[in-house]
């Protein structure tokens, strides 16, 4: 099993439709993402996956939200 | 100058937030697409085009929002 990292992305999403369509976009990444937490409170996007931090922010990028910061956990 | 055409895809959005995020992927395919109309009212996504039908279909689901039909004008 390859190695899992957790990356912490602020992204502006202003409904729960804004949160579902990351969070869908994120799981079709699935098995090499493993789990995806949304707080749309708190506009954050957790993941934790086996791939590089630049490939989840182009995913996400390309639901046209913006992308404020990440960082990895 | 290549043949433009007129697609409108049915995309469920349910805040500004939505069909700005869809906008947005759109308009990053200028000049290839012309002019994007949104109506989040109508639920629906106009687009003026030299692109194929289905490129503009992969696009917007890459949003994450579901595409519910499509057709040419």
């Amino acid at each position: 099993m390859s190695e899992q990292s957790h990356y912490q992305y602020n992204v502006s999403m202003s409904c729960s439709g804004c949160s579902n369509s990351v969070s869908k976009v994120l799981k079709r990444l699935e098995p090499a993402v493993s789990k995806v937490d949304i707080s749309l409170e708190d506009q954050t996007v957790d993941v934790f996956t086996s791939l590089p931090y630049e490939t989840i922010l182009e995913k996400i990028k390309k639901t046209g939200k913006t992308v404020n910061s990440g960082k990895k956990l």
